[in-house]
């Protein structure tokens, strides 16, 4: 190999790589993922090969996916939950309607308007027709307005359990008891499922919106974002093996079964999905949701300082600002090197408050963030 | 943290580490994957953050992409090609063909028997209708039946460049003829996109497949098969901007459209598909092609010399031989640490030879297939 073109093109891409911004770098407050855990960058390296898709090639990989399925599971309350590792919430999404679609051979799919936009991707790829129900006054889905809508053609009823915008977390329990023994109840806890065990272990009033409740078929949950894991690690639990016998297939040249969306599966993390939980452990998480919690209510706080108001107190880890033009902002902070998000209705600025977002960062970037509202007077 | 458990989970992932198969034993002989290339490798670590699901935050690796997409388009015959990186080739062919259904509101896909099961995985999950086409005898579409069953119920005709099972091209320069300007022609050069462009530059007699044809408006290529890049490199080009703008969509809370079936997307081995194209170049993959070819040509001879039965004259570096219980030879070889494949129509026991499965692998694994041959009365 010439040395000359290799040096030249590492330069090249530590460039991108300096022009990529960096969860550690502390700027990246909009983002649903944090820097791995430790152990989950190691492994990522070590199993860069893995491809689940060809399970007979990797069983030590496909062994450590079963566990890992089975922790998920004890997580949600699940002894015997199946399901796989997906490449994220999306991935996890499409296949639960895809299963519903399959097994009830209907095609209306009830979520909030408040659900993730892969739903929406997930309807059109299928032809599936979404029925949007409306949110109450704190972000979550009016489960009387669901409850009216559901019909014969129903084939899933999906609430969310963490929203992407604000954190809201559905009263899955009641769509649980709408739902029981009629429909296919798919829960969207990508952000929620390792994040909401532990507020109530901390003490937080929330419903239940896991295997608990009996109505509840699948759940979507992504250990590459509160889980500490890296990307791509999402994964679908479900209740009964029968869902996922629906859309499985034998192809004769691999080795095993597929049941899901992915052909070729990088599986590269699945080991430290199993590392970070095995070490982080229950105690673990809930330590790291609490000081998540704490920066939450000192960001919540010092907003308020500043002369912003908040659309809701803040059930989780994100906290909005309502702001007249999101966009201005977010530009404006950009320039200063600040990658925040923003909501739709109503129009806020949006900080996910991932373990990388510390008590310091929001030190930094509130005065920041004062400036640029100032100028703009959204203060 | 407590180094205990730290080790010992690490200890248990060495174990699962040592169960997995890996390309530099030169024992998986069934897989359209290999070691990647080194800077592949190193590169996948660096960027492991990288996530093109949120565009905005890694600036860097999008340029890389942009530029990837651009050098394979030129490997493609199109200057200015659309589309990007995915997680395989089942993605982009589920993509491709969401797409055809978006253009053109119809329903029939048209493809060979010999396409990739996603074609079938794609059906089931969007309520198309496939219509299977019969094979040459030399296992490639048969284009008269194509041309029959093109109705005006047709959203996609699409043909394989270098089949899952026997490598076989499909005559993609006449299914152009026949859909130009009518219908939307997908090509599957997943496997293909990385081997025909060299053998065709090394004299072999293949036909054109890609953008140089009119009628091909989108093509599957895979980086981490044959372009020795790290898994998830998958890749889609498209022909037409309008293609991709069927299936965009803005979300609100994240930087940049989306236009793919993923949403987080694990954009590691994007790095690493720019080197590695950069450091081999057409000279480096042309090397590559010609002694995976040496190497078939040799591992034909050695199976014919024990007395097996070639199906078909390996256009490309896979080779069958035909045996009457290829299961049973799988898992004899199996226990004898040997990763062999197999196809279904003839029944024959399958080698991809990747650039791992060198003459050395070769000559170590003739005689372990012809004892267990010889035991099977297959020889």
């Amino acid at each position: 190999m010439n040395k000359g073109i290799y040096s030249q093109i590492m330069k090249e891409l530590k460039k991108a790589h300096d022009e990529d911004y960096h969860f550690s770098d502390g700027r990246i407050l909009g983002s649903m993922c944090t820097k791995p855990h430790n152990i989950a960058l190691k492994t990522h390296s070590m199993f860069v090969e893995s491809n689940l898709g060809n399970p007979g090639l990797y069983p030590g990989t496909k062994k450590l996916e079963k566990k890992v399925i089975k922790m998920l599971g004890s997580l949600l309350h699940n002894r015997n939950p199946y399901g796989h590792i997906t490449g994220g919430g999306t991935e996890s999404n499409i296949t639960a309607l895809w299963i519903a679609k399959k097994i009830t051979k209907k095609k209306e799919i009830i979520f909030p308007e408040s659900a993730h936009f892969s739903f929406h991707k997930a309807c059109d790829l299928m032809d599936l027709k979404p029925v949007e129900i409306g949110l109450d006054e704190k972000y979550r889905i009016r489960v009387d307005e669901a409850e009216d809508k559901i019909s014969d053609n129903t084939a899933c009823v999906a609430g969310v359990a963490g929203t992407t915008e604000f954190g809201a977390v559905d009263p899955i329990d009641k769509l649980s008891d709408i739902c029981a023994e009629k429909n296919f109840l798919h829960v969207d806890a990508a952000f929620g499922g390792f994040v909401i065990p532990f507020l109530k272990e901390l003490g937080h009033n929330l419903p239940d919106f896991d295997f608990k409740l009996d109505g509840v078929c699948s759940i979507t949950v992504d250990p590459h974002k509160m889980g500490m894991a890296s990307i791509p690690a999402g994964a679908l639990l479900l209740r009964e093996k029968k869902y996922l016998k629906s859309i499985s297939r034998k192809p004769v040249y691999l080795t095993g079964v597929q049941a899901c969306l992915s052909g070729t599966r990088c599986s590269a993390s699945v080991p430290g999905v199993y590392a970070a939980m095995k070490i982080l452990g229950k105690d673990g998480y809930r330590k790291i949701v609490k000081s998540c919690m704490d920066v939450t209510a000192y960001l919540s706080k010092r907003f308020k300082e500043i002369g912003l108001t908040l659309p809701v107190e803040p059930e989780m880890n994100i906290v909005c600002a309502k702001v007249k033009n999101p966009d201005r902002i977010i530009r404006m902070l950009d320039k200063k090197g600040w990658k925040i998000s923003k909501t739709k209705k109503p129009k806020c600025i949006r900080v996910v408050v991932m373990p990388h977002v510390t008590r310091k960062v929001v030190d930094n970037f509130i005065p920041d963030l004062e400036k640029v509202c100032r100028k703009n007077g959204e203060i």
